[in-house]
């Protein structure tokens, strides 16, 4: 199936977080393509890949990295497809610098910010389908039964003492 | 012209910094709304406002808040459109409080984060078009029209000591 | 006997951290509920359970979050009853994030912060009680026994040498 | 009119912030007294203040001070009235240091602290007036009525782009 | 011996930082005493001592505490002693809180401030004899000793691939 | 003169901040080129540029950028010639975004990184001086010159008080 | 007059910052000298200025210097007098650069730190006055004096509306 | 063989970070000498180190240093010779103080820091390296070899789910 989603990051370490993003996209039947590109030890792949995502098809990058993550904002600057960060919980900084270096884009070329380390991946994966919603509607539909289960689940367990 | 975005802010004083959105939405021609709607003083029309965004057509919601910006994250909470946050800058923290209430969602309801105040107001325009391109090709057009526009400014003017 | 307390939190998993906040009620014997209420997975339940606070009869709210934590700004947006703020220690920046999301609420919608973790959550119990003991005079009582106690404590083991 | 709220603070130069807690306690009515008290440069003052406030019918202290802020945590050390502290903005850390040093209360004695500066300081007079309306109906309807009109004034001008 | 420093922290369990002190104070034959004095539960006694402590005959008091850290700063407020302060490294925030709780002591109340955790409370120990030195030759000397020994043992193992 | 420096900035409102490299390389007599590079809105200028920049005859290149400055770390990622990065100062975060983006560089692809605004231009010039001196004589010779001369500067006037 | 204390800093500018100290001591009574000295400009300064400030007769070294600030802790490194380090105010960091350069000395070469920029340097100059009090019994007065002065300066003028 | 490089570090126990320092010089090939030399401990061999290596034939000087990181900025004070400095990480602030310390330095004085810990410490000898292959072929042939390494490493593994 054409994979809508390219899910890049910028060394395999960093798939302990973003596999968080793939099962959150195989949850909801989004297909999508799994990729290791390294912005600084292979540039040029990095431009390709971004450059051609649009005409292969895709129609969301998400892109994770850690320290100064460059990944997802040179992404950015080769296509014009909506680019998702994930910022990588780096080992000195907690990933302050990862996030900072993602975030703040200058104006002219953005990125569409996640949370620090899983819950980010874990997000990317559920804005990715935001987004596709619009135009896919099977999508939309799983993204909205996804939702009412977690909210569900809250509801089925009001009282924290029974939890273990 | 059904408005595609929706762009919401927490205070009338915040017009300043998402006024730069707007006028890259327009740039861009896509068409949008724009409204005060604070989720700290107006909780309930936030959430009549986010429940209501998808059946009223709007495909993508940017909303900017500063300090506790608590505005992107509950109007995630009550949609599955794309929201798209932007930190607006506050007086003593600079927009460090505005960035983290709004990019460290926990896993379930994400934001898509831009930069801290003006370019980050443009930027969430741009990723708005970038994700409306998906489906709406003249936006698509739009946005790449902007970008090589921006490419050849800076083309065109290599030698720094030449500007005023 | 009717809670005057309500204690409420975005996740089971924070309940490691707000249980001090219970243990810390029952030692003062100030009657509480415990809930699950997440602000981002089920907001509609955290605006009836806040609505409804004042004429359920309770007199203050604990509301612990952790990361973007808008549980207690957005409680305290539907109550006027006082909202007193716990910021959960979070993975990746410690409870820096909570902190801000929670204290740097906007002039209009006040919440009473505390410390991160595990002491903030001793110390909103201690607040709590120091509220209602304007107008519960046992609460009053049993809150200056309290801090006789602790102060007994140190007075009565001077040398940190003899400590284990 | 018995004072119920003591409004202190570290420096008369702390005044230009708490000013907006004074004038928002007058606006909803709340009777207080106003003082300049230092935990450094007058400690003496500052406990017997703190250890006679109770007695003298105070049923809340709103503590403001920047920098090093020791105010309403030493308060906090010598009565078992709810304290609440306001942190600064200071010079060189734009009140990092006054928020860091009165919210990072260890258990045993707590401060609800609010945000740093101006809107902190509106929001002590709100947390004080949440605080006295469990008691006093009439501080509770005045704080009903302030937060109605909130509300109201926001939905009265939705447009920002109508704002001066 | 009558004492020449003062020893205090906040809570017993800081002992485990503040013993780096003592041991240092001990290796350089300086008379001290060790004290656990709280400045929010036992904060009579921290006057009490403070006040006292010239006229007991100490000549500089070393306090340690973490978190909010308001020990050293409200002995400073009681003495005309030079007080110097040792942040502990809290939970949370890693020092940073009790560190600007610390130094950032307004104009007219000063502590010397050491670093965060071990180091500082060795460095206590050094500043308290650099300042007794200039009283005290023995205490001089005992200095200059310690210090030509700690120069000698980098010069004896200049080659780092040696250790284990 | 063939120019052993490359000068580059990701847009025309650094030059602010770069001129103070320009200048401090011409007062060292090292023949240099100016140019705008963006790496967001140029990707394909930079690689060119950065790629070629060896065969070019150039040495060092000397990239500034603020925010998310991924400029250095991107020319770094496509040349084997040293790369000094120079944070230019930005508006929210004061440089602390362009500091981290462009010091935490993964193992791979070092950039060295210099003060963040005016202070790390100039360094960057004399550090760049430094790592052409090895190979070019006069170019140290004027480095030791330069040093000789502040040292000077400094020993001349040895009273703050009668500066003005 | 003999001087007591060596007052330095590690540029000229830095006087703004140092004559707070400056003057406070001469408002003591405390002799002292002033000297521009630069860790970086004039080591060799530096190192001879520590290094005989002991046999001079100065008994406490105040140094203040900004950004990567390396005056404080090299003076100690090559005296066993008291040294007290000042951070001045930074441009880009406010001073945080600055105080962690001062403050986080390995164990074994101690500097009393004080607050960033003003308050620091006034601070710096009574803390050498408490140094110097053990000796020299007449500043010890002076000192009691200063103190009970500023304690009935906010004495005098307990309410704050009342001030300008 | 000539060392070209100068590996010097803070403490022996920096050497678990410096040590990928020493092996990536290795693995390219340049000759280089390593020596521990505290700043604090040993000011006198610092700089008697730092003022004789350009004359003992050494390239380029690594100083890697924790905490107050005063090492790299005194040996660039005490040499006209490239020195580039390893913050290594900390134990209470993570290596931000080191990082600070290190590549905040004033005007006129630069040194070239690279990130925190141990990716600081391989590429601090990617970069001497760099610089040294202006002048030593051999070694600007080593370093291209060695990032055609590293690229193929990632291009021949694209696939994260792969990896163990």
């Amino acid at each position: 199936m054409q994979p809508l989603v390219g899910l890049i990051m910028g060394s395999a370490s960093d798939w302990e977080t973003l596999q968080h993003a793939a099962e959150t996209l195989e949850r909801l039947g989004v297909p999508h393509e799994v990729r290791v590109v390294s912005a600084h030890r292979t540039p040029d792949l990095l431009f390709e890949y971004a450059a051609e995502a649009e005409e292969r098809g895709l129609e969301v990058l998400i892109a994770g990295a850690g320290g100064a993550a460059h990944l997802p904002g040179m992404a950015a600057a080769k296509t014009a497809l909506p680019v998702l960060g994930v910022p990588v919980q780096s080992k000195a900084l907690n990933g302050v610098d990862s996030l900072l270096s993602i975030v703040q884009m200058p104006a002219g070329v953005p990125t569409g910010t996640l949370a620090i380390g899983r819950s980010g991946a874990v997000n990317a994966a559920l804005l990715a389908a935001s987004i596709l919603g619009n135009k896919h509607p099977e999508i939309r539909r799983a993204l909205h039964d996804y939702r009412r289960e977690q909210t569900e689940d809250v509801l089925a367990r009001p009282d924290p003492r029974e939890e273990g």
